[in-house]
């Protein structure tokens, strides 16, 4: 991880996580971070259906990338971190990990990603610019 | 299964569907009714977002009953059944069942179950009849 | 809720749980539901991975009944909850419940459950005693 | 696309699919990509459970890159392309598309993909060479 401080949020791995390979499905993985984002956001004052009633539009994601390193298993406690990585107009990109923990300490990167959201006009699905008290709140988390 | 001919729908089993415990997770049951419950109401000439669009109400389920008989696993071949148990005003009473096929034929019943669904009105969710032109096409399937 | 205070579990509701009806979809609340499990079975000292490696065994869903009251929504807080109904030698049926929470109490029942559980040989997958070690933990919880 | 002819396997969009935002949510298409890849696997004559089974090994995937264009809806009928990109010893890179359908043709492309899976050994999770017998079949499908 970087030097930078990163927003860390628990993840359990339960039944429902894992595959007949006995680890967690590969696209689990967007889940948890999708859920570290929604908690990074409510750190921030933004709740995401309360954003939807006011202004309109939502976040949706329109590109990922992730790099899968070692597995996690039923039980494990990962920690999931969410970091500003860019920050445009129409555009933010997140860099996420999901780690497994030892002891309470992280241990392993288990596996990393780059997610880029971009906001949109519920009704028309148009890209449109992040509203400003947005743009403010993740230039200054 | 009962001597009147069902509705059949397969779904093959995929990574997604399993657990740790190499069998399928017990919730994606309920996920198999639903696919081949909108199938069914497909085969009737009903499509459900067309019916949201149209009448401001959708089908929502009220109550589950399910049995596990025997576990299906990873590339198994499924057939779930769709058959009407009660039909009323407000509510409609399904029998579904799901099979694993050996060459095509069914061989063993791995999950049955009795789902309610109830019509309600899109916005406020409360209650409210089944359209007519429904209780009509499940009268008559 | 009985008078008996019941094990509690919160669980938030993320994109991941609803549906294009702006609700939790039917089959997470047996998500929800086997978290809570889960984590009262961890509370009990009961680790599912490590039951297995250590007695072969397992715990499989054989039944459930559920009642969907009142629909959750993106960004609420649930509490879920696990109370022992029946205890046998083969079998456990727990009583299960998941509310909605207004500033930290538990404010409307959503959905109700009763899921019986069986004790299985993890690789001929056949009912078994339930180990003693767990029944006495189930019995004085 | 490109010239060379993809494998296509048809995916139904159902409620489990979709989200409050009234669409596919987004780590479902790597669902999608794993059940095309599996069928596409199958028409090959390779079955993942007898091929564990039979030499101790599975694929997992190890990096994924996607990119999200148009939104899929509920009852919408996708097809899921499969085309080997780069196939190495012991990593098989693949490009998949998701694009919606017309009156049973082709119309916009939704998602698409770059899934590079690698073959490991089931009980270390090594890295291990991709069997011959696999290596052939994905040289000449």
């Amino acid at each position: 991880m970087t030097a930078a401080p990163a927003f860390l949020w628990p993840v359990r791995i339960y039944w429902e996580d894992t595959d007949a390979g006995g680890i967690v499905f590969y696209a689990n993985y967007l889940k948890f971070f999708e859920r570290a984002r929604t908690e990074w956001l409510r750190r921030l004052g933004i709740e995401q259906h309360k954003l939807r009633e006011e202004t309109g539009g939502m976040f949706v994601v329109t590109r990922t990338e992730t790099r899968y390193l070692r597995p996690a298993r039923l039980d494990d406690l990962l920690q999931v971190t969410v970091q500003v990585r860019d920050l445009g107009r129409a555009t933010v990109t997140l860099h996420q990990e999901a780690w497994s923990t030892t002891e309470g300490q992280l241990s392993d990167l288990l596996c990393e990603g780059a997610i880029r959201i971009g906001w949109v006009d519920t009704a028309s699905m148009r890209p449109s610019r992040v509203p400003n008290s947005i743009l403010e709140a993740l230039k200054n988390p």
